[in-house]
Parts: C-alpha cells; sequence; structure tokens
C-alpha cells in the first residue's frame, strides 16, 4: 500500500500569520487518507513579496527547500505549492523537482476560468499589477484578466483585519459593477481569512488561490503523475 | 461532522466501456474519507460524441440528470464532471445546480497549463476539431494549445487497444517532434486506459482529462465553494 | 431559370412582437425577383433567450424547424438566419443544412466590423454577458469588441418602446464617450425598431444585427455557395 | 419609390480580364430590382497590385473616383467594393464618402469566419502575406486565419488558367491536410474563375472575395445605413 | 574609414514649428562621430495629418523624398525616421530605400515596452485613435496598449503650449490613475517640448517617439543592417 | 559639458568567448563621443544559461553588479545590457538602478518587429523553447513570432564555428521557407560572430540581439530618460 503523499505548502514570506491564516483555510482539505498538508514559512522570506526583488530573493532558497524536503521524505513527496501571488520560482522549482508544483496565482486564475468568464483580481499594491501583467501574459490569459484593482496595502498591513475588509469590498464592488466581473480571485495569500465573508458581502465567486493551489497539487499528488 | 461529497463523472455516451475505463482510471483518487466518486453512463447518450449534434442531444439530458442527482443526494452533492471533450452543456448545467461543475476539455487544458508551455491536444476525428478551436477560444487559451492532431477514429473504434495506442503514438511524435509541444491532453474520455503508457512511451507529460477534472472537482467539494 | 430562394428567418423565442418588428425591419431587403424573406416565431420558443437553459431549450427545435423548411421547400431553400443574439444553436443547425445558417451576433459583430474599429455592444441583460464573451472569443474577436454595456430589461421589457430608448440611449453614451467605441451592435433582435433612431440620437454608426445577418445570407443564397 | 442603388465594383488594377472574371463571377447577385452592380478598372492602376508602392500608387486615384462616381450618381449611388486583396485605400475611401465602402480582404475573411474555423489564404506572392499579416492584425482576426500559401504567380500570370488551377489545388491541399483549415479564401480578385472548380475539386468551401464583398455592399446598399 | 552616416528625420506635415521643435529634442542624440540627424519638414504635407486623407496625401511624396535623398547622399545615408505618429507611408517607405526606417508611432510603442507593461497613449484628435488601433493590431501589440485618451487639439493647436500643456497633464493623469498605467506615449510629434515637463509632472516615464525612433534608427545606421 | 555615458554590456555567463564575439560584434556603434560600452562578463556565471536554474543563479548577481557599477560610476553610469537570450534578472535589474536596463531577447524582438512581420527565433536548446515562449507571452508579442527553431546546441558548443554555422543554416532555411518568417532573430548572445554571415547566405534580415539592445540603451543613455 502507498503511503499517504504530503503536499507541502510554503509561504515564501517570513510573516507567520500569512502562513497560520492559509493553514487554517486549507483544513476542509485535510482527510484521513488523502494527501498530508504541511505547511511552512520560509525562515529566508521577506515580510512580504511586495517587489520584484523580493521574487528573486527567495526563488533559490526556494528551490533548495523543496530539494531538501523531497530528499527527506522521498516517495512520501506528494507536491508542492509555492503560496504567493507572485508566483516566484515557479519555473526554477519546477525543474528542480519531479513531484507538481502549483503556483497560487497560476491556480488562481485557472480555477476562477471555471468559475467565471470575466476575471477580475485584487492585488495588495499597485506596483503588484505589471508583475502579474506579465505572469497573466505568460501564462496566454490576458483576455479572461479583465482588471485588477489594488488595495494600496502591504502584506503586513493584511494584518488588520477591519482595514483589509474594507478595501477587499471596495475593490470588489469597483471589480463587480464597474468591470462586470463574474468571478474575483484574491491576489495575495494574506487574505485567506476573508474569502468566505467577501463572497457572500459580495454575492459573487471569490477564489482563494491557496486553496485552488493545494486542491489541484492534492490531485496530482493522488494521480501520481 | 460533514458527510462525505459525491462527486458524479457523467460519460454523456453511452458506450459503457468508455465509463468503465475511466472509472479504473479514477481510483487513485479514492480516498477512504475524501468525496466519493460515483461513475455514471448517460442512457440517452449516442455511442460517441462525434458531432455537433451529438453534443445538443446530450445537453438537456444532462441538465436533467444533474438536477436529479442533487435532488435525490441533497447535500452530499459535491459536484459534477461532463465527462467528455467536448464538454457538452457545460454552462447550462452550471446554470442548473449550485455545485461546482468541471468540463473535462476546459480541465484539462488548464491542468496541461501548470505542465508545459506548447499544448497538444490528440482528438478522435478531425470534424471534432473545429469545435475545440472554438472552445479553446472561449476559454481565452488559443495562444497556448499549439496544435491538434486527429486520430480519424471513432469513440468506439477506440475499443480497438492496439489500433488506438498506433494511432496516438503517431499523432503524440507528430506534436512532440513537429510542433514542439511540452504535454499532450487526450481529447476524449475514451482514451482513459492509455494515458500511463503514452507517458512513457513518448516520455513527455500526458493529461487524462476526466482525471484532471475529477481532482478539480474534489478540491471545489472539499472546500464547499 | 432559378426559383427565387426563401430565407427563412427564425426568431427562437416566442413573443411574436419581436418577430413583428425585425419582420419590418428586413422589408428594405425585399426586392422582386431577389430572394424572398420569411419570419417566423419558434412556437415552442420561451419569451426570450436569456439564460444558458433557453438557448439548449430551442436548440433541437431549431434544428428540427429548418430541417423542416429545407424539406418542404427543397431548392428554393436559400438559407437561415437564428435571429437571437445568442446564435442558439447555430453550429448544430449548421451542421443539419447544407444552406448558409447566419446568427445575427456572428454576423452583426462581422457587419460592424466593415464600420468602426472599435465595437461597443448593448445587451439586455447583465447575465447575457459573459455568454456573448464565450461567443467573442470562439469567434476570435474578442480584440474588436471594447465593451458590453447591459440595459438591465429582458426580452419582454423590450415591449415599451419608451424605456427602452431610455436605456439605448444611456448605454449608447456611456459606450461612446467613456470606452471610446466607433459603432454600436444592438444585442437582441428586440431592439430592431430602435436602430435608425438610435443612429440618428447618437450620431454614430449602429448595427441592427438581423438586418445584417439577412444581408449576409441572402448573398450566400444568391451565390448559392 | 427609391431608384435601385448602384454597387462600384471597381479593379484597382488595370487588367481588364480580372475585372471581366469578377464581373462574370458577379451575375448571380443581379436582380432585377435589387442593387445594379457595375464593375470598373481603374485606369491609372499597375497590372497587378503586388508590391507595397502599387497599394500606395491605386489609393489616390481610387479616392477621386469614388468621389466622382458618388458626385455623379448621387442618390444611386449604392456603395463601394475595392476588388483587391490589399484593400488598397479602404479607410481612405470610407473617409471619403458617406455610403458603405467593402474591401475583399475584409469581407472574404469575415465571410470565411462563418463558415469555418480554421481559415487559410491562398496569395498569390509570398511578398503579399507580410501585407494580409498587417491587415488580419488590424481586423483581430489573427486568430483565426491558420495558414497562408503562396502561387508564386503574378497577377498577369492568373491569366493562364491551367497553371492557375494547378498551383490553387496544390496550394488548397497543403492548407487542407497540413493546416487543417475548414475554408478556404482566395486571396486574389483574379481567381475568381476557379472559386466553383476549386470547392468541388477539394470538397471543402472556398469564398471568392470579390462576390463576398459584393454581397454585403448590396445588403448596405438596400438598408441605407 | 566610413564617413557618417546621416538620418533623416522627415515631418511629414508642413508645420515648421513641429519640425523646429522635435529637431531640438533630438540634439542629445547628435555626437562629434555619430550618425548627423538632419531635420526637414515635407513641403507637401497638410498642417497636420489628423485624417486617413492626409495619411494618404504624404505618403507618395515621401517616397519621392526618401528617394531623393538616399540618391543624393548615397553610402552616407544612414536611415529615415518619418516623425507622424500615424507612421504615414512606413511600409512603401521601407519597400523604397534598402536604409533603415522608423516610423515614431512603431518606435514609440516599442520603447514604451521597455518602460512599463501597461502602456498609455495620448492622442491629438479621438478621430485618430481608430486608426491608431489598426496599427496597434497591425503590429500584433493590441494587449499592451491599455488605453488611449485624446486631447481634442489639432496639430496646429498643440502650438499653444499653456492649453497643451495643460490638455497633456489631464489625460496622463486619467491614464496613469483610472487605467493603471506605468508608461506614457506622446501620441504626435508636435507634443516633443513637453516630455521632460510632463514625465516630472506626474512622475512616471514619457515616451517621445520621435526621439525614441531616431535613436533606434541610429543604431540600425551605425550596424549598418 | 556631459561626461560620456558608460553602457554596461554584461555577460550573465561565464565563458569569455561569448563576451569576446559581441564585444567586437558592438565595435560599430563605439564613437568619439557617444557613449562608451564595456563588456563584461559575470564570473559567478554558469558556462551557458540553459535552463531556468541557470537563469535564478545569475540573477542576484547581475543585481549586485549592476548597483555596483552604479555605484562606481556614478553620472557615467548611461545604462545596462543584459546579453542573454533569457534576459536573467530584467525586471529586478530595471527596479534596482534608475538607469535604463535592456534585455537582449526584449530588444532583440522589438528590433526585429521594424524589420519584418513574420518572426522567426533560433534557439540553442529545445529547452530554451517554453522559457522563450513564455517571455514572448509576457512581453505580449505571440502573434508576431510564427515559430522558433533549436539548433540542439550548448552554448559552450557554440564554439565550434563551423558546426555552428551549419546548424544556423539549416534552422534559417527551415524558419525562412516554411514558415516563410521574414526576419530572423538569433537567440544567444553567443551567436553574434555570425549574424553578417547568416543574413547573406539567407538573403534576408537577422537581428543580433546584443546589438540591437546595446544600441536602444544607447539612445536611452544619450536621451538621459
Amino acid at each position: 500500500m502507498l503511503m499517504r503523499p504530503i503536499i507541502f505548502v510554503i509561504n515564501p514570506n517570513s510573516t507567520q500569520s500569512v502562513t497560520d491564516a492559509f493553514d487554517k483555510a486549507l483544513d476542509p482539505l485535510r482527510t484521513t487518507d488523502g494527501p498530508e498538508i504541511q505547511c511552512l514559512t520560509l525562515a529566508e522570506g521577506p515580510s512580504g513579496v511586495e517587489r520584484q526583488i523580493d521574487v528573486e530573493n527567495v526563488t533559490l532558497p526556494l528551490v533548495r527547500l523543496v530539494q531538501k524536503l523531497e530528499s527527506e521524505h522521498g516517495e512520501r513527496t506528494g507536491g508542492f505549492v509555492i503560496a504567493c501571488f507572485s508566483d516566484p520560482g515557479l519555473y526554477a522549482v519546477r525543474e528542480a523537482t519531479s513531484r507538481p508544483v502549483m503556483g497560487i496565482s497560476e491556480s488562481g486564475i485557472l480555477t476562477a476560468m471555471t468559475m467565471g468568464q470575466r476575471i477580475g483580481v485584487i492585488a495588495i499594491l499597485r506596483g503588484s499589477i505589471r508583475r502579474h501583467g506579465r505572469m497573466f501574459g505568460a501564462m496566454g490569459v490576458t483576455d479572461r484578466v479583465v482588471a485588477e484593482e489594488p488595495l494600496g496595502m502591504t502584506v503586513l498591513e493584511l494584518g488588520d483585519p477591519q482595514r483589509t475588509r474594507e478595501g477587499l469590498k471596495r475593490a470588489g464592488q469597483k471589480l463587480r459593477d464597474e468591470y462586470l466581473v463574474d468571478v474575483l480571485v484574491l491576489g495575495c495569500a494574506g487574505m485567506a481569512d476573508h474569502r468566505d465573508w467577501l463572497q457572500q458581502e459580495l454575492d459573487m465567486p471569490v477564489v482563494e488561490p491557496t486553496q485552488a493551489a493545494t486542491a489541484m497539487a492534492m490531485g496530482r499528488a493522488l494521480l501520481r503523475w
């Protein structure tokens, strides 16, 4: 009998509260004999991945961490999720392991593509939007991502739930009412606490990307391809 | 405690051997307390969905079947997979239920987008390619699907495993060597038996779309969004 | 000498006033020995095609009606127009007859492409926009359709001309002044009465799609290809 | 009662045999009281529009000719067709008259979009393909035009019907069998004689673009918008 | 030793103040033994290229001027810049000379693509936007040009610096704040005086396209390819 | 008087012969009082950037080197060229300096866009093509890059000029004759020696991307924006 595979969900920033939030959000995906889900915080990470240099600074540590985890856990290594909406190091990590690797930006958008035609993304900072634009272009899905709206908040500032919810609601309403989007994607792993609330508040589907990516990784881990 | 959700994987054609093949292929996704996976054959379906009229003929029966299943199973209804690469009735079924609905063409392509940059599809018939082209256009992923190659075989003819494998190998090699694709998608639920073999034979990732769609549906069912 | 071909323009919904409106709008296309234009109302249709299920419900009846008409009229069958902006059953009907079949959404957009660079569409309901988005994607013309603006009115509500004109003017102005579109397309066969008025009111070209599709069908009928 | 509008179909090159060929091909579009169709040859034109300078050389003469025709025929002016696959002067002519102006490249592609998903174009010369590529890009239909194949023949050389048919057949077969196109567009007004033959020979739809453009112009002329 | 190549920067309109403005703006590109930069005004040009007919009217004069310059200057001919944002005659001029030819619209956008992800263009007139849209489509960069905002001023009216700056600031702010563009392109050679001011005023990169095109031409001239 | 700005052209791999080859190729861009061009080899680089991990490994060293150079040279720092066709660290380096930064892949494609409509790229290895595909997608120019053909040679193997030329000629002919490309881009800085030869051999324009990028950087350096 095969051992339960482990999905490693790695927060590339060092803000433990972000890891804690998505760890809790992943609870519904945990079953007795399905893949085990382990959430980790990258020690070397910055408080938030906000600039391009943050992306680059965590890339090699992510590669090393993934290789270390695979070497330690061998056959039980089910897959990896890079839980940052900039998908730092996604292609380098994919090259470094034979197991599936999911980026939450990629998986978040792909999952949203099954839930609506016009996708809106809520970013933390305006400066993230150009980077996301490059990523959506590389994915070839530019036509599906209708608009992106920034909160103007850093990852650390997401620690203030009231201010975060005010921002999410305002941005979500704008995307829904002015850009006519059908589905929202939360553009940062640090918003995981607020998905259920926002979906109810706006009465439209909201994708929490770490959940989306972990779900896709679980499937791949079980299928062993 | 929540009951285990059920994912209903519906073969819109009436060829039971197709259902049997993907039922077996879905075994690795079955866990003790994860979602239950039930495979069904649509009684009203044709032997294979090959022409547009076949797509239309199964659409309303699929809507009715999904509504009946949801009405019978209530809260345990986890989601639905339409296991035909033409994704018949996908949007009508989505409108008819509050539970997630996955089409294997859509999920197959989306999953392939995480496994390679240049995607190749192996279709059963040349006549399917224009329909797939419209679907990929509607999805907004035309730039990622580099080429599609037909086997020139009907769904029933896929029952001959030797001829099918010869066709798959020839088509896959052409896509790999002439179109430089990185990942293949099997363009019919009736090819599920051959994924592992083809991946090994061609030494490149191959997506079995019913597996891909069921995995995505499982995630959504567990997350209850 | 060849007999005059007949173009059958079929209203897939059962609202006779919609059929009457476009029947009158097609008068300028009627000539003594050019194609005859016959307008029909699909008995099985709903009052308006507003949801995806409405699209699916009329598809097979449209296929059967077209086959019956072709069988009754033989060589005189010049072509068919499906006069609903969701182009229901377009590809199934095309497969079911050897004569040309036009959808008014497709023909409306294609005709607009010869009249301006930036196209705006006026939809009846917000819920139609995602369906149109899939259609424009399938057509490969996403880059040309700059924006779509809904009236928030059902097909039946279009029966109120004053409210309809208020909505058309407001939506048209928004598309013209905020989205800088050069040409408008009326996104429902039920707006045919208002094309001339709206074009004059907004001083910009407005495409009535049933007229556009019937004109294209006439050409194909005369050319016999 | 309105007078019959006249559609002026203008051959921008001076090769009268080209004009004669499409004049004959337009016969099926002539009816007793529908629009009159008059075919003209631009005296100032080169023997064929093959290079960009040919396009530019005929642009202002086309503008002047259209203005002269409209001034002479007043209300009877129904519209104009520029019968060259480079659509020379299309936007300048549109600006110079209030009547509809069709380019055969634009109308040919738009018509093909209603007849197949994957479009192939047969060009006269390889050097035309880059110009066509810019035009298809400007139209926003790059994703629909799958491939273009040149004959390697000048407009004058099209005067040899046997050699032309050999070239058309070879190019059409390549587009059909290697590029899997569903519909062909003849990429020069000088191929009008061969549409019926080629369609039968290859058993697939073939668009003759001067016919397509004239049909669209007739509709616009009758509708008076 | 090779002689210094000359770059001829040609203003296709006859407004000398426009030529003077970009001539001054090109000063930083002048070095002792790098390419010489000569600015010319096309005598036959209109006061501004604002309509399509203006584009066509200057095309053949541009071709003739370029051929005359190349014939006069022989080996010293380094390249040509067409200093009008409609890139009139770009492809005809390219065909007419073996030396590099740059259009300022093309070079302006290409240079902006290295300075930001989301590009905004400031046009003189709304009527220019559709023409630019066709050009960006022909270039295949529609996805990068997020929005274009017109000043509603003719080329001659750009002679009023105060009104021009008010317009540039208002348009730039709208593009920056509502469309979230990262980089601006000045959509007329007649705005060259204001680049430095606008960049400072808006605190974002602004591309002056005649500078951008001349720089690219210089490189090509030096490289002799 | 301003001092001559320096353009630093950095080879991210440690193969000195690659640096030497493009250093020589940049000679025509060197003038007495134009920007000075200094070519450097990144000590930390691998022998060739061939895998994604190579890209990541050189990114932070490139950032540090650029910051060190700017700190040492102050006002004289004119700009930077990253002379590797994977454009490693392009966005991080841009963020780290206020001076212009060019990637040779980006500049090579942008320059080719002014020289032909259909672009072909000659890659070193098949494995590079997926990375390039992501980059072209991020740039939004997928529609212009018609095909890419690999040599199947590593950067070190490019040291064999005869084998390299054989490969370049074969790949170029295939791109020219089968994919009908108008212009070629050399997909590695290590091919700089062969541009002139290949252009003559194939009788079509060939872009050497380090030259193209350096030329664009020079313009920006002189303009000081």
